[in-house]
């Protein structure tokens, strides 16, 4: 099959989303290092416009919309980060957004997305569809969606997270991200090959939400029930149409890790690097901190990301 | 009186510090521009290595010493950040460190100084004077003093925060670091108004610690009994000699922030900038966020001079 995007794809995202998208620090840790037993480079998202790396895909596809279809709305439906990337992208290109986000939310990114001036609808995670709720305002509208992660230019957009990161660090052995629905794996995975055809690619995923790690195991994509993770932004049910075969085809291998690991690699950052990652941002780093990797790996390019928390959660890790 | 430090120096430490202090970040953040209603740029030293500007003066110092000199070991007195550093640069060198602490320092502070090969001396710091401790160790060994800001050296090397910062921003309005000793605000005076003549320089003490505030309104370095403030890195008593004329020359005025202003700056920037800064650290920060600054400022580099924090303690803010 031929792949959803290509690398160029991703290179022409870099220069759209150049006016909103920061290019965020690399960070080194000696600290971590020690611990983790290999050299690692954290492309630190979690320091993005917006707590995450959500704004390179949705900016990309916002920021190519035409005047008129912009005229029209735009909707999307996300757990948080992607819904407050959304919702900036509109804002700087002035439409109107409509968000689906479920009613369990993070506070602090159900806050922050109101307050990028977008129209908040709440659903129930467990017992409704958000693309079913998307869909009746999108046909009644004529709004475009802003998928989170199963469109071309989505992963495009989040593949310019490594771009950025290996034209700043030349050639490592490894890279690895979180894995939701594979459009950040998937772009990232993209860039990372056409540049270093070397370097091993993993993902990162939460053990009880592990469709891409039994997708890839199965060869083809696998439904799971409603993960039960600390990692809100890695609750996705199946991986993406289009990432799935740009994974299955770059990427070595998923590896899970625990809530427990994530809580601990979350604080590793916070007290360590002085920067805060959210769960689900620190799902790559807690598989570098706990050994997860192959041996002979002996140097890694980390993506952190996201960072948004809310503060009391803080605290219990 | 002739300045303790020139512009020069400043440069030639940049240069010889590029081995082992980091080029940090400088971030921006529209929600904190919001909110303080000033474009604020922060040059993220809580993200230095050590997490503390401190590096940048105490590898100054100890990478200017002959071999021979180094053979005799480093000794410093500090309540914690300055010590890692100088444990951190001894450690490059090869040189043994001796560091006096007070014994209530932060237990994070401690134990990275200790895991820096360090040997920790503690005293208590209302009954006992870490001068004479340092000087009796001196004296017995030889070692060569890294004082923690009233050295010429010392003063030079945190100055190449606020190089970097300009380099990286072009002229702003207005400068404010945070004031301890008076080292950082010395030195990044000093590189500033020889970059950007127009740009104010100001400093941040916490309210309970405002011997520097006093010294500049008497017009001499005034003493004050040992300061009752979360802030323990600016615990200063009095200006130093040398820092002291040159913060006065330079620099407008000292704002005075409350520890309350403090926290609510360390949880600002931890939601909002995803980083964490210590108390003192935040303390310039603290003087933009709750407006403290005159009004026809519209633009202002700040110094996050550290972020060295025990876990525990974050919660209570």
């Amino acid at each position: 099959m031929h792949p959803a995007i290509q690398p160029e794809d991703v290179r022409a995202a870099a220069a759209r989303i150049r006016p909103l998208a920061r290019q965020t620090p690399v960070l080194g840790s000696a600290a971590f290092d020690n611990e983790a037993g290999i050299r690692t480079l954290f492309k630190c998202e979690n320091l993005q416009l917006g707590g995450a790396f959500k704004i390179r895909g949705a900016s990309n596809l916002v920021l190519s919309l035409p005047r008129e279809t912009l005229a029209k709305g735009i909707v999307a439906y996300s757990s948080g980060n992607h819904a407050q990337a959304t919702a900036i992208a509109s804002q700087y290109v002035g439409a109107a957004a409509t968000i689906v986000m479920p009613e369990d939310a993070p506070r602090s990114k159900m806050e922050a997305t109101r307050r990028r001036g977008a129209n908040i609808v709440t659903y129930n995670r467990f017992t409704q569809s958000r693309e079913t709720i998307a869909a009746g305002i999108l046909k009644e509208s004529g709004a475009t969606l802003v998928p989170p992660f199963d469109h071309p230019m989505i992963m495009a957009g989040q593949g310019t997270a490594a771009l950025e990161l290996f034209t700043e660090t030349g050639p490592l052995d490894a890279l690895i991200t979180p894995v939701g629905g594979g459009g950040l794996l998937a772009g990232c995975a993209t860039i990372t090959k056409a540049m270093h055809p070397g370097t091993r690619i993993f993902g990162a995923e939460p053990e009880a939400g592990n469709d891409t790690f039994l997708s890839m195991n199965a060869g083809e994509r696998i439904g799971i029930s409603v993960p039960d993770t600390i990692a809100d932004g890695l609750r996705s049910q199946k991986p993406g149409e289009l990432t799935f075969p740009v994974v299955r085809s770059l990427a070595e291998r998923i590896i899970l890790v625990t809530d427990d690991e994530l809580r601990a690699a979350v604080k590793f950052l916070l007290l360590e690097l002085k920067i805060l990652a959210e769960p689900s941002g620190a799902a790559a780093v807690a598989a570098v901190l706990f050994h997860k990797f192959p041996p002979e790996i002996r140097s890694v390019g980390v993506v952190i990301s996201g960072g948004n928390v809310d503060f009391e959660d803080l605290a219990t890790y």
